[in-house]
């Protein structure tokens, strides 16, 4: 319940705070189960969201040790086609989806033995991969170098356009009714031992019984959250390039390509209108968003080393953005608690504090894929219906099982 | 005189077409001499000018054969800092003249045998070097790679801030009162055997006494001008980069580095707020200003050889301008025919069409650097007087002797 004297602008069931893919997707999916949905975002521009590649990559980011992050994301690709198609109905627009597969290069023998220990490890968690020459490879996408190792198709990897998907689940947001508030949210509002809304950085305050934080690498800045919590989230830095055709040009692939050159990854992800994305760094720089000339130097190379008809391509825009990491890679996504929903839901022992709140953050390099999962467990959360079960090692419980300190609450 | 019927939207004793550094200047000196001017440029942002590195580098950009260009460049840097003075005298703003000289660097032996035949040329011509081997070079410069083979230090080369510069030529010229008319030229217009004002691209005209090109690469597009003339014109496309310091790091370079890496040249230019240029290619590409990721990389590539710190710094802009080029490397700046001066002056024989027209383009690699000089050597014809000597293997006569076509007079 807010303090006496202090405003509170608007009032909602949901408030979701954070409008990248994450937040937006969350509203959107929200509202369109019926409940009153504000979003409070500064729109900057800076959501990490506007700068991925858009790959939709389970397959060939899974990692030794990772089998809990690539069951989410094996359910997240499944789960993106429809998510998509409802997308593209309710906008009109086309989001770019591309299911052509990625093709992972390894540059020298080094990076191909690395890559067959990968394969034989996602081989052996039932993903489909097919083994390819450097001339196979060559025969799939014609401009590689003549000199790379060899390969593997990773048939189960596909692409979406980062930039069209976020636009059209903006507009799918915006007519499903909800509102939206040009602010930044400071902290979580906590009142009767729950979750009432959030404190923005006008001072005004947003009353809601339900709270959605979405924000990403600034997860650490809002108060109110576990102190724990707020420590699990980091910015990874990631620079990446804008490529795109000359007029006239045909287009120089196909599909997405990761490449190991001399241990170092690059990856080029091509798009229908014909821009073709290069990145990415991962750096850890706290929030530095500079574009740095040895970053941009590095990825040109790579990508040159693999296609070099690359250097024929436009530079069209150099950007940097930062992915909410944690210390484990998974994301961070429920309540606190054991139910779920609002009425049995997410911590409601008495006093806790934290009923009501529900985080959906942390998503790091798998924002975009996991978005449409993520928001079908955020709804169901707030609906009173169990998530998928994909989920249950993803709690925010494994960082902070305690109340939060109270210092946004009141 | 124009034909019945067409608007004369304005009338001035002198039109220059081109608001580039060249006409900006010519116009604004004009103005200060007593004359009415009026400048028209479409201000599209492209202007050869806007993209260069400001270098002053008559010593270092001198090569074997051309004795009548380092001599007009050597008046054209005796000039720049009495004309830097009364700039930043009439608009109060710096526009970062920079004394240091210039360092030439030898990547490898190779390089070193090269840069020691062109300083023994230059020496020959009676300008400074001074021979450093690597170890000196580094004390220069602290930051160069250790294993550059070894630098002459040309004490006579300097640098402007190229876009103050021109913000503030801009800047003197409007408080001239110099009219500026957003358009472009595409033609100049003839009667009575004299050039007497130009055609717009709106349709309309501009009667004046005089007129002057100063149009750089788009020279040839010029309509009224001899056809030999506007073919002498190329555009020779330049890409360059703009980085910066981060917050807090100290300057990685003092003076402006030339050098060559493998036979390709590459230049680091410092800027007292920090910014760093590096540059630029040379593309006969014809009017392409596309930036391309092999030119960005080989850019960054090269600075990095031999400056490995820059790697650090932010790359804040990629860009590409359209130097205009010509058959010999010089500029084209004059009338035609022996007499200066409107009254006996420019091609004033019966029927040659070409009296009260002169040119002020095709300064290539040099219009920084020659601005200063090329309004002088333009004001002298425009009032009557003789221009230095340097000029008189620079007249437009070199390329066409004969009158204008017609095309664009009547």
């Amino acid at each position: 319940m807010p303090a006496k004297g202090v405003h509170v602008a608007v009032t909602a069931d949901v408030v979701v705070a954070g409008g990248g893919v994450i937040g937006t997707a969350i509203a959107w999916q929200a509202a369109a189960a019926g409940l009153d949905v504000v979003l409070v975002d500064p729109e900057r521009g800076d959501a990490a969201s506007l700068v991925a590649a858009g790959m939709l990559a389970p397959v060939s980011e899974a990692l030794f040790g990772e089998g809990a992050l690539l069951r989410v994301n094996l359910l997240a690709l499944e789960r993106f086609p429809s998510f998509a198609a409802e997308l593209e109905d309710v906008t009109g627009h086309r989001v770019g989806l591309r299911r052509e597969g990625t093709l992972a290069i390894a540059y020298d023998p080094g990076d191909y033995a690395a890559l067959m220990r990968l394969t034989a490890f996602r081989r052996s968690a039932g993903l489909e991969a097919e083994e390819l020459d450097s001339r196979a490879c060559r025969k799939l996408e014609s401009f590689l170098a003549p000199d790379v190792h060899g390969g593997v198709l990773f048939p189960g990897d596909w692409s979406v356009d980062n930039r069209r998907y976020a636009a059209a689940l903006r507009e799918a947001m915006t007519a499903a009714k909800v509102r939206i508030v040009r602010d930044r949210v400071t902290g979580v509002l906590a009142g009767d031992g729950r979750a009432c809304g959030v404190a923005v950085a006008d001072g005004g305050e947003i009353g809601a019984a339900q709270v959605v934080v979405a924000t990403g690498c600034w997860t650490s800045s809002v108060a109110g959250l576990p102190a724990e919590l707020r420590a699990a989230v980091r910015p990874v830095k990631g620079q990446l390039l804008r490529l795109r055709h000359p007029d006239g040009m045909p287009p120089v692939l196909t599909r997405t390509i990761r490449a190991t050159v001399r241990g170092v990854d690059v990856y080029l992800v091509p798009r229908a209108d014909g821009e073709v994305i290069v990145g990415a760094t991962q750096e850890e720089r706290g929030p530095d968003r500079a574009v740095t000339a040895g970053a941009v130097h590095d990825l040109l190379h790579d990508a040159m080393s693999v296609l070099p008809v690359t250097s024929e391509l436009i530079l069209a825009e150099t950007c940097a953005g930062l992915r909410p990491g944690t210390p484990d890679n998974g994301p961070i996504v429920g309540g606190f608690g054991a139910g779920t929903g609002p009425g049995n839901g997410p911590g409601n022992g008495p006093g806790n504090g934290q009923r009501g709140l529900l985080l959906a953050t942390g998503h790091y390099r798998n924002g975009i894929l996991m978005s449409p999962v993520t928001a079908d467990a955020i709804v169901a959360y707030l609906t009173g219906q169990p998530p998928a079960a994909e989920w249950e090692p993803f709690t925010p419980e494994r960082f902070a099982a305690t109340p939060a300190a109270g210092e946004g609450s009141r």
